[in-house]
Formats: structure tokens, sequence, C-alpha cells
């Protein structure tokens, strides 16, 4: 038996799970937000429900990491920092260097630290997480696993895009995408539920965030994605555009004044559904808004849907059919009427799915497809913290070490 | 009976076509390239089979039109100019303010030329273009035929980005689509030749030329294209890359030194076929190259194929299913390998076509799926100038006042 820490590390933000491996048994879940504030807030569950929260200050991640392992020890959760056997990091970028999760060495980290401009925001504070346990926790293996690696099937039709060929080759322009432990965690769950081999199946999952993006899965490999060289690209999302016309960003820094960054800034954090709507980007307040005849609001829920629903035609040609479509993520598991608006219309293909299944659930792994559907409907909560655990008790070959 | 100029007025070039109307005899073809310098290039072919060509000096499009008359006159074409009774011209854009072609006067040349920032090269030939025969045939009907036009039946939700709204009621960003009048044409010829009535009908148009773009058509109306604010994006073209991650243009100004202007400029002259195959962006030689092992090709033939694949199935999902795909223009009609490519793996939405008919198929209207196939597949040449002559006659009401 081993535990592993699954850290998600954010510019201001430490998420972390401690799980018990192999039995994946969830021990704990730990959030610190507002790191490098006077009025840091440390959040603990744990156990039966406990629940422990401290507002403090906390200057920088590592001492983010040295309460956070205090408290795990104060509330007995440790006994001793040495049963934490593997720390497993998620990480931005792999580029195509990293097809898979690897244990973090210092070659390892200078890679990482290369990719910073194919994620400015992300990488730095990924490095930060990672330099915080290490410089704590030295003798524990450390294990990067990487939000692009799963993508790295794809083959090279479609993840090029149609620029000069050398913008590949010298820049490393081409899609990566993104989720991928989030598609990789679904897409395996859907092979157990549907009790078929992964290899015989083809997949479409729609993780649905705030962050939102489409994976094309067939015979358990990523063969398509929304996101692109960034996590821009793909369908519309909480404050981001998706795809959209080149051109325009020439045209609005001529019309707006903006810098091209800024052009983007505005793609990045003020489009989507919250610029749509002009009210939020949490889907929960459009939807009502829509509701209650905000013309904005229900226009903004249909482009998200229209979307969703065209790239699943697009990926099941892709994959001459689908054997199941996945929902997973916040609004993919929780919302009803999304889920209705994006399978509305699929008959053609052979989706038939059933609103009284769908009606209502949230968060659980159901089927909500008719019986005779040839294509099942699978919501499927995801699970990156387990996915994380995983990856870092196999590549890190802590079962062995540990069995 | 009347004779109609319909016309396509480029930036050193000018197209014209004459035809009979209503009978919609083709009369004479004429071209001129190469305009505004001392060796343009005027040819026209008319009769049964007959062809003049001539190299000379030509100032201005005025001469070019003069001379083109002139021509008609002397190969007794025409006998006088006053049997020519109205001259289409094929404008680029006509924004949200013209949903159908309009009679040319000159507030819609104010409007035209207002639009000049949507369609900078091709906005100011097309108003040399008309100002030319205004000059020349002033008692004229001139009648403007909108690129975009046929596509302003797209729905709200398909036709804006997921940009703050205010983009769209200020600047008029939105998604306008191109090649209306060939998607027109073909979904009509189409509905001819399946001998079903068009609002029945659920129809994806691909017209695949150096320009390409695929249009879904319920019950006759555009529902969707590819193309949007510019003709630069959806799919990959001869030289245009078509859709990407919007964030790839700031990285490369970074990268390349280039200005967002010049980035834009790679992207709509040295992308797509051409800058994936380094080797041309006509698609005769791409095929070729890849026949001879060349990877590059193959590679840029794939994608080009794969991203035409992907939207027939996306628009098929917008429509709940589809009765028949059209193949049209250049490529589309002559092309049996790229239509092999686009068709494979589609039987899932009912699509079976037969490679006996698809090969060797070139530029004549054909059925190339078997018998049972629920969707047909149909080549059929497009034929823009007929459109924009039977748009003259209609919006001109020259019928009424000929007949």
């Amino acid at each position: 038996m081993a535990k592993i820490m699954a850290v998600n590390a954010g510019s201001s933000s430490l998420k972390f799970q401690l799980l018990e491996m192999p039995s994946e048994t969830l021990v704990a879940i730990g959030l610190v937000e507002r790191v490098g504030k006077d009025d840091a807030i440390f959040t603990i569950k744990y156990g039966e429900g406990q629940k422990y929260t401290d507002v403090l200050p906390l200057a920088t991640h590592k001492e983010a990491v040295e309460l956070s392992l205090e408290k795990l020890m104060e509330f007995g959760i440790i006994s001793s920092y040495d049963e934490i056997k593997g720390v497993g990091h998620r990480v931005l970028h792999g580029k195509e260097k990293y097809a898979d999760s690897v244990v973090i060495t210092e070659d390892v980290i200078k890679d990482i630290d290369s990719y910073t401009e194919l994620g400015p925001l992300h990488i730095p504070p990924n490095l930060i997480g990672i330099r915080a346990f290490q410089a704590i926790l030295p003798e524990v293996e450390q294990v990067a696993v990487f939000d692009t690696a799963f993508h790295q099937t794809m083959p090279e039709e479609n993840f090029l895009y149609s620029l000069p060929y050398e913008y590949y080759t010298e820049y490393g322009i081409r899609k990566y995408g993104f989720h991928g432990t989030s598609h990789k965690y679904v897409t395996e769950r859907a092979s157990e539920l549907l009790g078929r081999p992964l290899k015989d199946l083809r997949l479409i999952s729609c993780h649905l965030g705030s962050g939102a993006s489409i994976a094309a899965v067939a015979g358990g490999e990523s063969l398509d994605t929304t996101m692109g060289f960034t996590p821009l690209e793909g369908i519309t999302m909480g404050t981001r555009s998706g795809s959209l016309d080149p051109a325009l960003i020439p045209f609005l820094m001529e019309k707006t004044g903006k810098s091209a960054e800024d052009v983007l800034n505005v793609m990045n954090k003020e489009s989507g559904i919250y610029g749509l709507s002009g009210l939020s980007s949490d889907l929960r307040d459009v939807e009502s808004a829509a509701t209650e005849g905000n013309h904005r609001s229900e226009m903004a829920l249909r482009i998200f849907a229209n979307r969703i629903h065209g790239y699943i035609g697009q990926y099941a040609a892709e994959m001459n059919g689908v054997d199941a479509i996945i929902f997973t993520a916040g609004v993919g598991e929780n919302s009803d009427s999304i889920r209705e608006r994006v399978l509305r219309g699929l008959e053609f293909m052979g989706v038939y799915w059933d609103p009284s299944l769908n009606n209502g659930a949230r968060g659980e792994e159901l089927f909500i497809n008719y019986p005779h559907s040839p294509v099942k409907v699978i919501i499927i909560p995801t699970n990156e913290e387990l996915m994380i655990a995983r990856d870092t008790v196999r590549v890190g070959g802590l079962i062995e070490q540990n069995a």
C-alpha cells in the first residue's frame, strides 16, 4: 500500500488529493487559494465528511505545501511523511517528447521549463508546485502527468495545421490537445461500463467545464480533439471564444486599437458564454437568465450546444460511426438541459436518448440512452486526480516497490 | 429575349459571359488578363468553338470593357450594344443589408464601397468593373449579385462567433459565408436532378476550387457554411490555411517578427495545399507528386480531404441527416481521388458510393452513389454566371420588360 498525492498547482492556488493505492481510496482533498496573499485560504476535507478551513498568510507555494503536510499529520490522516510514496503533478504541456507520464528529473524540469511559451499562464505554477514538493519531500518520487500526452496518438493529418510545413518543424506549431487525463479516464471507464474492450470502441468524449474540449477516441487512442496549439481553440467555453476566423485578429486590432496580445486576451477571457450572454461565464447563471427570457443568454446556450452537436457529427464521420458518447466535467455531468440540446437531432447516426433518464441526472455514472439505441450515451464524472495517482504508481514503479 | 452579361471583375482581370435569356444559352465567354499592363491578354470564345486571342496594352478596366464590346460586334456576336439588356456583376460582400441581388444605384455603390474593409482585395475591382460598364452602357440595368447573399438565411446560432456580443453589433463581426451563388446554383440543380422539391431536401454542397467552402442547405436555405467573416476560414484551400487556433497569430508574430497583417498574409497566400506540400497550390500537381511517393503531398491531400469529410459529418448532424452530397467547382467536379478520400468511411450515415461511377468522372452531372444508397452523391458542375444572369433578369424585371 502506498499513499499518493495528486497535485494541481495554479498561479495562486494549490489543489491536491491524497489517495491510497492500489485500492484507489480517496483519503483527503485539499485546496489552498490566494497563495501569495495575507489572507490565503486553506481547506481540507477528509474522513467521514470532516472539513477544516483556515485563513492565514501564505507567501509561497512552498509554504502552502508545508502547511498541507502539517495538517495531514495534525488530523491523523498520515502519521509520517514517509507514508507518501509518490507525488503526481498535473503539467499542462509535454509537447511531442512526452507521450506518457514521466518520473521528474532535472532534465524533465528543463524540458517543461522550455515549454513555457506554449502555456505561459500554466507552466510556471506547474513548475513552482513541483519545486515546492521536491524541497519538502526530496526523497519521494515525483511524476509529471501531461494534459497533452494522451493526444500524442493523433495522426499527422489531424494534428497538422494547413500552414507552411516549416512552422511545424521549426516552431512546433501543431494541434496538441488538452484535458488528456480526463479524456483518458472517462474513455477507460466507458469501456468498463460497456463491458467491451477499449480496442473495439469508437468513443466521443465531451469534457464540458469552464474549459471544454471534445475528443474522438478510437481503439483507446486519441484520434482527434477540439483544443489545438493552445486551449483557446475548439468549442465555445466559459470565457474563451473557441475557433474563429483568424482574419478577425488583425481586423479587431485595426478597429479597437488593441495589440494582438490584447485581442487574444479578449478571446481568452471576455468571450465565450460570458461574452455572448454579457452576464456570466457560469452556465448555471446563463441557464437561469435564459429561462427568464433573456435572449442573449438563450443564444449563448444554443451556440455552446450547437458547436458540441456539430463536433459529435464530425468525430462520428472521422471514425465512421460511434459506439458511445460520454459527458463529463462540471457542465457535462450536471446540466441535463445542455445534454438535451446537444443530443437532440442525432437520430440519423443512431443516437436515441431517454429524456426521463437525462432529466435531473447529476454527477453520477449513468446511461441515458434508450436500451435499443445503437449509440450509448453515458454520464461519467471525471477523475483526473485518480488518473494522476495511477500514473504516478505506474511510471514510478511504485506498486512493485511497495508490493 | 434578352442578352445578359455576367461579369466577374478582379484586380487585374475581367471575366464575362454573354447569355441569351430566358433560354439560358451561352453566347460568348470572354477573359481579359493583365489589365493595366502593356501586354494584357484578351481572349474570347464563341459560336461553334471559335476562339480569338490578342495581346495588347490595356490601361484600365474601362478599356477592357470597351475592347470586349467592340469584339462582340466585330465577330457578329451582337449587332448592336442595345442587344445587351442587363449586366450582372459578381460582388464579394453584401453584409446583412443585401440578402438578395439588387439593381445597382448610387446608394448601392456607396454601400458596397463601405464594405471594402471586409474584402480589400475584391471590393475595389468589383466596383471598378461596375463603373466601367456604367460608363460604356449607361442605359443598361446593372445588377449586383453578392457572394454572401445566399447565406443570409443562417440562424444566429450559426453566424455568431463566441466573442463579446458588441463586436457583432458594433463592427458587424459574424460569419457571412461566400460562394453563395455557387451553393445556390448546385443545390437548386440537385433538387431538379433528384426530382424532389428543395423545401424537402437536406443538402451538403462542397464547392472545392482553389478557394473552397462547404454549405449545409436545408429546405433551400443556407443553414451553415465553412467560410466566415472572410474567405480564409473553414477548410484547407489552395493557399489558404482555413480555420486554426487564433492564438497562433500572436505566437507567429513573436517567433517570426512579422506584423499581424503579414502573418495573415502567410495564412492567405502561402498556406493550405501549397504550404503543406511545399510544391504547388494546384491539386493536380500535388496529386502527381503524391502518386510518386512525395510524403508532404500525400499528407496535404489527406488533410484537405479529411477536413471536408469532417464537415460532412458536422453538417449532417446540424440537419439530423442528409439527402444528398454535392461536389462542384474545379476539384469537386474533376478529382475522383479527392472525392474518394472524402467519401470513404461515411457508411455510418448512409453514404454508399460506387467507385466504378466515381472513377474518371469529370465535369459532368452524375450520380456516383449506389442505387440503394439512402444518401445520394452528385457531381454538379457549377455555373455562377448563369445564376448571375438569372438574377439580373429577375431583380432587373427584365423578363417582363422584354417579354
